[in-house]
């Protein structure tokens, strides 16, 4: 079996598995908010995770708020960022390739409380382009009250120039979130050094628990509670934390600062694939090809030849794909980041994504080939009947 | 050892240890929402358990909307009713009981959006008076947005008269919510037969994992999305399921389903140690005393002794307890919901909160009154030097 869907969700890491099997036997379960000792040690535990993940992140632990995931971290900045805006101050700037969580959140703001959501502009790879960025934002100085757009786009795996936009906003002292979701635990991370404002992790995209992740906030005191409770994380979030999940986050993390070395030679491998499948078959298309990736994320199409097709025959051989993002419908249709592309139907319906992890070599993405080129040929072979 | 904070948190059940140890060693981990047969068979699977828990609770699988837990729940409750509730409906009526996540919620309706907060009288048990609020009610009528009571107080264990509260909301047609996050699991709760609005559970309350839990909502449209993202939980909660979260969830609510009927020992194991313990030291205290508790909870002061005290000295014959809330800041203080219903600091300062569950009995009631009886020997004699 080859699990291929790691931009959709990373399997638990063998490492958290063997964790989680040995700490069902242990008796440390209690709410690490409690005054006895029990729950006093599982606080300590929790603030030595938090180290470890800001270590790991290139943030400091204060920067860290532990929450449910992503999609909650996206709505409490994009709550903390427009609900607390000066009234002079109601643009945001996104693009079209951002995650549903981003786009309803912000269509939510647009329609209630009045806000204007412009897109910067993008290449036919999906690229943001800074220039023209650059001047949306000069054009509209003063007024805006944040720039959001994502680090790496989960369908396609472009990653987009965010530390350059970061640049850019510092300069014109906006504020910057950018949807790391699919970056963490997928390349190299440094909150400090890439000089966004906001950034999130989900556990369960790098291998942790699912309902586990965070925020990471360059000034924490911006940051509103959208989950009400008591003092928890510093009464940024409430509700008692979900320290099983906290550890396996702080578990999978390390695992990637140990072994993130390897993304050097999964990339290498992924170019082979590709390269490979392209040259036994021309017609084949990888999605932004010639632009910085992850290193591990291929979305490829065939022209005429249905994405949910080659998924099937691919998961007949025990490879697991997606034809696009999870999150969304999976209907048969091309989806509205291909369409913001400029991809036509033709190609945008075929694709396959095509997401492996760090743990993932050469014989993976040689078995992928073999497999891919298989099914290709079967496929063209019944679609020109 | 004996953990006697089952309010706080409840241990993970045995059976969940077990089914995740095993849960571990299987491959299925994957995005639900993934069109792959992994994702297909998890996703049958969650609804397989929504099922299940909808069972248990006496509702419909789809009023039961999954989350990360109470606090989440109580939040989104709050905004799906308040953010979208008509201009003329300003007025909430809430008591001084609730937990903290309704009440910090609350203040922020009223601070940012003009809310109206009143509170509804209680009694010196902390026992909501039903003909107070209803008078309250219909000096109120056709401005009250919400009613938010709770089922069951986390520090007293009182309950509520939530059910006669779910009858004067219905015939005054008024939206009805009660934090029932102390009440399933740690007593017999019936979702349709309750006639409330809106309820809540939180995972690490009733021995599944940490981060998971569930609204339940009499008309599940009413619901709005607090956390944004895809069309997870039918649009009404973004951000990929905490699946193995609900998996536990299920087992959690199975469990209790069959052997809930060993309440009613439990209840009179408590009552048994509650005298035992009164006619040692009849100048020791049980906090409302003559009402209707959950059958596990025991809040228990002696005048002028530290609550913290008699809580290390159970802790030093490993008995585990608390001295309030665990969410509150376990300051040497009489806590607010004790203030509210009179309690002087002589008493309030002094009190521990023992809770335990349905899994245990009379032997544990035993070792408590014990162990509590030497303690509080011990201490007077150090306190009247």
């Amino acid at each position: 079996m080859l699990y291929a869907d790691y931009n959709g969700s990373a399997p638990l890491l063998p490492e958290v598995r063997e964790y989680l099997k040995k700490r069902m036997d242990s008796e440390l379960f209690a709410n690490p908010n409690a005054i006895h000792s029990i729950g006093q040690k599982l606080s300590r535990g929790m603030e030595k995770c938090r180290a470890l993940i800001a270590e790991a992140v290139g943030a400091y632990p204060d920067q860290i708020i532990f929450n449910s995931g992503s999609s909650e971290g996206v709505s409490t900045i994009l709550h903390s960022v427009l609900e607390y805006a000066p009234k002079d101050k109601k643009i945001v700037i996104t693009s079209a390739l951002e995650h549903a969580a981003v786009l309803k959140a912000l269509s939510w703001y647009k329609e209630r409380r009045g806000f204007e959501i412009l897109l910067a502009d993008i290449d036919q790879n999906g690229v943001v382009k800074v220039n023209e960025l650059k001047k949306l934002m000069e054009k509209h100085a003063g007024k805006i009250a944040l720039v959001t757009i994502m680090a790496s786009q989960n369908e396609t795996g472009v990653i987009e120039p965010f530390e350059q936009i970061a640049k850019l906003c510092r300069e014109q002292n906006v504020l910057y979130f950018s949807d790391t979701t699919q970056f963490i635990g997928k390349a190299e991370f440094h909150f400090e050094k890439s000089g966004v404002d906001f950034a999130v992790c989900a556990g369960h995209k790098i291998g942790a628990l699912s309902g586990s992740g965070f925020i990471i906030a360059k000034d924490p005191t911006v940051i509103h509670s959208l989950v009400f409770g008591s003092t928890q994380e510093r009464g940024l979030r409430g509700g008692t934390q979900h320290y099983i999940g906290i550890e396996t986050l702080a578990i999978a993390l390390s695992d990637f600062k140990e072994k993130g070395h390897k993304l050097k030679d999964l990339e290498a491998s992924r170019r082979w694939f590709e390269q490979d499948v392209k040259q036994a078959f021309p017609k084949a298309v990888v999605i932004a090809d010639d632009v910085p990736r992850l290193p591990g994320t291929t979305l490829i199409g065939y022209p005429g030849l249905h994405g949910q097709a080659v998924q099937i025959e691919l998961e007949s051989h025990d490879i697991f794909v997606t034809t696009s993002a999870a999150c969304t419908d999976n209907q048969p249709e091309t989806s509205q980041v291909l369409k913001a592309m400029g991809i036509h139907d033709d190609l945008g319906r075929g694709v396959i994504r095509i997401s492996l992890s760090y743990s993932h070599g050469q014989k993976d993405y040689e078995f992928l080939a073999n497999t891919l080129k298989s099914a290709y040929a079967k496929l063209i072979k019944i679609h020109s009947f």
